[in-house]
């Protein structure tokens, strides 16, 4: 193998401990308690009296009896003018889903308390510029309720969401779809919907600031300082992966994450002790949770900003807050499972506005005092982002190698020729298994690339994808750590690289399983793609060429329903090069997700004529003895431990005067990007014998061999037994693709 | 709509009370502490003195101290011969590793000590019967330990594990594969291996036995009641899904079952604590499990067998027995994860036979009397079957009707002409979802399949899955009750499903969410169709049909993936006609799953031409106009919702004097399945004008359309709109379809 020299690409070629990379030495500032809190308990005082005026009018008319008393301490006042703006939430929530004749309004009006507060007094954000690096971010794993999520960055400034855009609720092209969609609207983070998912990213946002605050943070400068917050419902704590997804919060203590459950007691088939009667502060508090109970079914919202001050002052657990709400709150449905989701009756949409003393108003009524209201928040944000700025010029000026490090993760964690870095062989190289040549290419990627983490579901070393000369990431004791020990939680696993990948952080996240357990994180791979998160996705044990470990164990379907994710790329390289190519296509693909599909078993050879080069074009001719002016007689077409299979094959043939071309259908869906010449050249139309060898369901491969081409695949399950006796029963042996092939030349 | 009468159908005819069937007013009996503990309780006093004092001789060899005092009480002695029995497991699974060259040693040794105990002294099992009805049911979650369960059946007496199997483990074609599958070895329930299934599928035993306990039990008379075991391990509590299921097994109250938490602090990468420090019998309480923990470590069976009992006594909760055992016990990799898998070193090897005094004994010794000794655990199977079979007399002389009915289920649940009971549609009867079709199916099949019982993971209203007829299963208000309450937990569902179809009580599970969310349970689904578990899954809002809610929503590479998974029926019916195809075969294939893909949105008509004999073929022509003389010149080949877009088309381009034929490919496999002479009858090879409609990812198709055909289909992610909307954007209209076809018509 030639390995590349690796100091030109170093972003620190004077450091020369490649052993200890500078992260791994820099000390980790104490994480002090939030300083968002100040802003909480001292709310602004107004200046201005004749805006005050107008609230009190506007207050004063919705309230008479809390107006009585004439006279207000700051807070009180703040608390009434909040109270009528989240009257004002809900509101806009009601028109837009009356215009919208859909929508899902029972979650929405229930958090309109919670999540207008957040926006109005917490998050740290900038609303003029949403990707804003030191953000909080927030999730809303709840994703039905996006319809609140849209109101509240309507009215925070947001100029993704216009008001004409919370009156195209759910219309093809809104801006504001039936989820959110982080690839649709400025200031949603991650698309969500499904449940569950949320917690699960919310987890990856908030190990990303974690880890890339003790690379970089030093004792006199936090760079790397900010919140995660998310939302769940009784749905998502109810799946599987949020459980997975808090476990390893807990165990990694990270305590800037915050969750916030809306507790409602009800879900889309009823009241939740239908199916769910566990005490869910308890089970947080095994996995090692800070759990605080609030009730906001009245709208006082003091006990909730005591929990986030609670919550600021945590240094190790994250926080649970569980709050009490009403679903479908104002509604006559309201405290049921009627309101979850669909339209109001007229009557109840008038009463809905009496109640709210909302007289006449036309739909979709901003209160004027409302946007300025919003806009200190705003103005806050703006002020935070200059001063992070500023922290960041001081940090540039005294830090100068962290600095460019910090920036080039900024700009997406990619140094210039990196992709040099990655390992090349040659024909008289020592075969390995795809996995063997995985584990080189990952680990000079990670030299390079100062993004590059990730880890396994508890198969680090069958997987091969431990970073050797990393540590873990285990807070506290090693935060900096580049490998990530998920446990036996794929599905957490997944969930959380989409929050890696998401975060902003330049961080190029990996995560690892057996091909087999796709299965556990599909919904988690197809967000990937969603939400164009470049997650990639290493699994080996790709076949049935895994043994002895049986059908429970051998992927047979699973590539088929990957490659029919939209946009991801899914990979089975065949070789040394190969693996290094499909690697170089998925670490430059920041937009999409891509999978790597590795074997268990050594592949047979370094082949000549595989490449890098024709990794990225999806398809291409590997070898072939036709001359200038003939096509072959034959086309081999394989993938992955196969591709030697049809090269094997080739050399009998071609001993017996066929010509035969071999080629290499690594990535199906880059092939078929590719324009029609070049895959006219590759495979020509006037070649009509072709096999293709897969070992896995022929579901899709006549497309590329033909109407008269032979499929050699996988239709049932595969056994368990030694790995060459399980290919030949199964048909995958020279002898048996020579013999098909011969029979098809025959004819 | 034709609805047929069911009278004729009902097992009943007299009860008349349709509404209330009978097994809604059976009175629940009390649910007594388990007589299981007497022999727990009572160790077998030893006769034949011969036979205790080749014991003696054997035990005085092995641990020459605890022989010093000569004489031994019953119990002591027991405990002792036990021990002795438990060295030789150990030896059997370190011969049989070290013979295969590869599987799982490391917790077949750390559980040994329970696994036999278990084998020896509880499970009330006829090892000559492995399939007796009554039998206690246990499931290795932690299915890689399998070699375990191996060396225990053959002990026990079990015909399907000689010992020439344990010497053939993991060989191509053995009954001793690599992990442990239900259709290969009698005696094991389920196939496990994908960590945390075996749990969802255990509490899916201890339901069916609530619930069949309820149906059919008497005051006088118990013709159910058994329990459930399942060993978990440290992989299968981290993840997702058995926090799901053990969720629901403690809302069900589900006290008969006993989850068995194998805690020997090791997984494949190293110590758990690398990624799992939360409080896991804290969590279990919190989910409302009893809980106890024991120490097994030195082989001391006494506080296990005190935990059995504390869970026999148990009237309400689920019971978690957290063991405390060491990995890979009596190797010097002991304790570690290096012994989770893979063979020992000779050195190794050599000493763990020394410290079990050993001494030359061939590999794969079985002490004599060890035979004898388990005989009398199965003397008590055959025991308990004679006396099982005494009551069954007892009750079909008193309980006639009730009889009838188990054996029906017994039997499998079908009745004769069942089928008969699917309504049927005419082209004038009003139309409707696919969804709605779905559900007048569903119910009325639920009046004549005794054993047809399921749910949705939250979305019975949506999926139309509610049995009207029938309450809900709620344990201990309402456990005859067959609509299934699942909460938002869909891998947990399907896993629970799998221990439905697989108890051998009968029972026909269904389960159902959105076809977006099989994503959530797809490893299960695949688990059904390895252990022939004919599981009906019901999958609504299947394409981008859907609208509103957007593509996190919208399936579009779903459908591939699931046609992909061997045995697997998948279904995509059209209308009335051929939902209830679907049904009638999905309802027969009891050996295989199915998945019936269903619309949310209402389909355009019922068609003249579809029926539920073509569903059986699986595709056949709906209409074709051609002369008999003639073939179409083009076919339009449709699914679901799209076949009447096809029809529509049909109809315009008939209408301008061409011969149009419209197929139906309502499940691929089925189609596949046919002989040659049927298929190229419905799709000629002559006719290679070909158009396939179908709202999902294209793979596949072209097997079906040829190279000339056109592939109509999505490979996008879909979008949030008005389901026309949406519909049209992609590209799913009559005129659409109409000018393809008349383009390919025109070449």
């Amino acid at each position: 193998m030639a390995a590349m020299a690796m100091s030109s690409l170093l972003l620190h070629p004077n450091s020369g401990h490649h052993k200890r990379p500078i992260y791994k030495i820099t000390k980790l500032p104490s994480r002090k308690p939030f300083s968002c809190k100040s802003s909480l308990l001292n709310p602004t005082k107004i200046q201005d009296q004749n805006y005050k005026l107008s609230w009190i009018n506007e207050i004063q008319e919705a309230y008479p009896s809390a107006a009585a008393g004439g006279e207000y301490s700051d807070e009180e006042f703040q608390e009434l003018v909040d109270r009528r703006c989240v009257d004002n939430v809900r509101m806009l929530i009601v028109d837009s889903v009356q215009r919208a004749k859909a929508g899902h309004p029972g979650m929405a009006l229930g958090m309109a308390d919670v999540a207008y507060f957040l926006y109005r007094h917490v998050f740290r954000h900038n609303p003029m510029n949403p990707t804003w690096f030191n953000r909080d971010r927030f999730v809303l794993s709840a994703g039905h309720g996006c319809l609140l999520q849209y109101v509240c960055l309507h009215l925070a400034g947001f100029h993704s969401v216009k008001i004409e855009d919370l009156q195209r609720l759910c219309q093809l092209g809104s801006r504001t779809p039936g989820h959110p969609e982080n690839t649709v609207t400025a200031g949603i983070e991650v698309t969500t919907g499904p449940l569950g998912q949320g917690v699960a990213n919310a987890v990856g946002f908030a190990l990303a600031e974690a880890h890339l605050a003790a690379r970089f943070n030093k004792p006199d400068v936090a760079i790397v300082d900010h919140r995660t917050y998310c939302i769940m419902g009784d749905g998502c704590a109810m799946e599987g992966i949020s459980n997975e997804a808090a476990s390893l919060a807990a165990h990694w203590k990270l305590n800037k994450l915050t969750l916030i459950y809306d507790d409602n007691k009800n879900t889309i088939d009823g009241p939740t002790d239908l199916a769910f009667t566990e005490d869910v502060t308890l089970r947080f508090k095994a996995l090692g949770w800070n759990t605080i109970t609030v009730d906001a079914t009245h709208s006082n919202m003091s006990s909730f900003k005591n929990a986030l001050l609670d919550a600021f002052n945590e240094t190790q657990r994250p926080t649970l807050i569980r709050v009490k709400t009403c679903i479908g709150k104002l509604s006559k449905k309201e405290g049921t499972s009627k309101a979850h989701h669909g339209i109001f009756d007229e009557e109840d949409e008038k009463q809905m506005k009496e109640k709210v003393k909302w007289g006449t108003r036309q739909p979709f009524y901003v209160i004027p005092m409302l946007h300025r209201e919003m806009q200190v928040q705003a103005g806050r944000g703006e002020e935070l982002e200059k001063e992070w700025h500023s922290k960041l010029n001081y940090y540039q000026s005294k830090y100068p190698q962290e600095a460019a490090e910090f920036k080039c993760l900024l700009y997406g964690g990619m140094i210039p020729g990196w992709e040099n870095s990655l390992p090349k062989w040659s024909t008289s190289d020592a075969v390995d298994a795809t996995r063997g040549y995985s584990e080189k290419c990952l680990n000079n990627l990670a030299k390079v690339l100062p993004g590059l983490i990730g880890g396994s579901a508890d198969l680090a070393s069958s997987n091969k994808v431990h970073l050797h000369d990393y540590q873990d990431f285990q807070n506290p004791v090693s935060p900096w750590g580049r490998n990530i020990r998920y446990g036996v939680r794929e599905h957490a696993m997944a969930g959380i690289s989409n929050g890696i990948a998401l975060h902003g952080g330049g961080l190029i996240p990996f995560a690892a399983t057996f091909l087999t357990f796709s299965d556990y994180m599909k919904n988690s791979i197809r967000l990937s793609a969603l939400s164009h998160a470049g997650v990639i996705y290493i699994m080996t044990h790709d076949s049935i060429g895994l043994g002895e470990d049986g059908p429970t164990h051998q992927p047979v379907e699973h590539l088929v329903g990957l490659r029919a994710i939209p946009r991801l790329l899914v990979f089975r390289p065949a070789d040394g090069n190969e693996t290094a190519g499909a690697y170089r296509v998925a670490v430059a693909n920041r937009g999409a997700p891509s999978v790597v599909a590795l074997s268990r078993q050594k592949v047979a050879a370094n082949l000549e004529g595989t490449s890098a080069d024709g990794v990225e074009r999806g398809g291409y001719i590997v070898s072939d003895n036709s001359l200038d002016d003939h096509l072959p007689e034959i086309i081999l077409i394989g993938t992955g431990s196969e591709l030697c299979l049809c090269e094997g094959s080739a050399r009998v043939l071609r001993r017996e005067g066929r010509r035969v071309r071999v080629v290499s259908l690594v990535c199906w869906r880059l092939f078929d990007r590719q324009g029609v010449e070049y895959k006219e050249r590759v495979l020509p139309p006037g070649v009509t014998r072709r096999v293709s060898v897969e070992a896995r369901s022929t579901i899709g491969w006549r497309e590329y061999v033909g109407p008269e081409g032979v499929v050699v695949g996988v239709d049932e399950f595969g056994a368990s037994g030694a790995y060459l006796d399980t290919f030949k029963k199964f048909g995958f042996t020279e002898e048996n693709v020579t013999r098909i092939a011969k029979n098809l030349l025959s004819k």
